[in-house]
């Protein structure tokens, strides 16, 4: 069970070398929470699906195929994880798109994350990544299968202190972590980076912006460096898996426990109503 | 024939869902023509192969593992073309490299590639791409399998009166085409670009700088924008399969037929005898 799949909703499918996804990571996912059998805040990452297949020009499958290929690997009152992979599909050589392309669909059934209970109740300490990454606005936002970036960061550091890795940009602002988004708390001013030039736009950070106000902040979306998040009053990390994290330690500078962390992950852990 | 590959020296292989490769371009790849049943400058693309893996820090297979897949897929006496991908291997989920993780390869035998004879008695003619490529260092020079600039930078044109696309940097320096590497000549100076920042380690370039002192010509690695392009006495384009072509139309400025392409064309065509 730990390694269920469906490749085109069929267990026994499998990837051709030709799938464009292989050969130039020409495609996009999606990992998400299943709970109780039920994908959590799907119509939002369905929808985010859908977006970032058309960046790239790829018609993503509909919503209750993909929903039917999820429920076939989880049943009812199960919790998992789930991986949503689509590719543009198969071609013979070169990067031109065949005009017949028919994309592919991979739903992958995975353990159920577990994270050291501490990073919720404590908060996390970040290791502070070299790499930098480029700009592409053409590909900003998009949570596609080139990832190449995020490998090499992650492969800085192996000790287990650090719960993820801060990730600048070619001009020093403060983009996102290799598998999270990042939010600083000034005050009552919630703040996200700018992504339209290079980071992924993360369902959570979505909804983090939109519960801001709940919760007496104010949401920015905003350029800032490293000078900013050490001067903040409380940094934060999300994804759709863990939800909130308040980040402790990076580089030295410790933070003090603050609250906001534990009450948007009290939130997030709530299906949002919000439809496609 | 026209689909045949070896996963692994396997006939009967093939790629999981949880292969890096496919999950974020996590690999690099090689493209060569086969003569007569002989892989055409083996041990060069062997060494740049090896070279790539090395980035990534991925152990790449032994030379005689990748000759002896080769050997499989086309028989002595047949022209052919032949992909081979590396990827790091599987792993269940995340961007964390598992210390145990099996480098993965594949063969391809594809059709051997046919181009329109004009291509090389007349020259080509070249689109200029509006997707700038960015700048990751850690990157540059790696056939690496995150593709995608390529990808969106090909689907710019569909009119097959164009043989490839030109791409430049986000600071205007030509780089490279999407599937090429590129050359001006100016009097007898031949200056390719510099791709420390972005752009492929092609293994026809690397050949047409050793060559050009044979063919009376200083080659030099250098910074060069859109105006010494057009300014050039000759523009030449090279990759392994095609060897070398003259570009002869680029945004309405029309070059008058040259003879270095179809010199170096010549001299790519023999199998260099430089040992790895």
């Amino acid at each position: 069970m730990s390694r269920d799949f469906l490749i085109n909703g069929r267990r026994d499918g499998c990837i051709s070398p030709f799938d464009r996804g292989f050969a130039y990571g020409d495609g996009v996912f999606r990992t998400l929470p299943v709970r109780d059998g039920t994908p959590h805040c799907w119509e939002r990452h369905y929808r985010k699906l859908c977006e970032d297949c058309k960046v790239l020009g790829i018609v993503c499958p509909p919503e209750e195929v993909l929903a039917a290929d999820i429920a076939m690997l989880v049943n009812a009152g199960e919790d998992a994880t789930v991986k949503i992979v689509i590719t543009r599909g198969e071609s013979i050589r070169g990067y031109a798109v065949p005009a017949l392309a028919q994309p592919m669909r991979t739903v992958i059934r995975t353990p159920d994350q577990t994270y050291a209970p501490d990073n919720a109740s404590e908060g996390v300490k970040l290791h502070l990544c070299a790499l930098r990454l480029s700009h592409q606005p053409k590909l900003a936002g998009v949570k596609h299968l080139n990832r190449l970036e995020n490998v090499l960061a992650r492969m800085e550091w192996v000790d287990a202190q650090f719960a993820d890795g801060l990730l600048l940009d070619v001009d020093d602002h403060v983009i996102e972590c290799t598998m999270s988004n990042i939010f600083i708390r000034t005050g009552t001013q919630l703040t996200t980076p700018d992504i339209s030039r290079c980071g992924v736009a993360g369902v959570t950070r979505e909804r983090i912006l939109e519960l801001a106000p709940l919760l007496a902040c104010q949401a920015v979306i905003a350029d800032f460096k490293l000078e900013q998040l050490f001067a903040a009053d409380e940094v934060i990390i999300c994804n759709s898996l863990y939800g909130a994290w308040q980040v402790r330690e990076l580089k030295g500078k410790v933070w003090p426990r603050g609250g906001l962390a534990t009450e948007l992950r009290e939130h997030l852990l709530l299906n949002d109503t919000r439809t496609a």
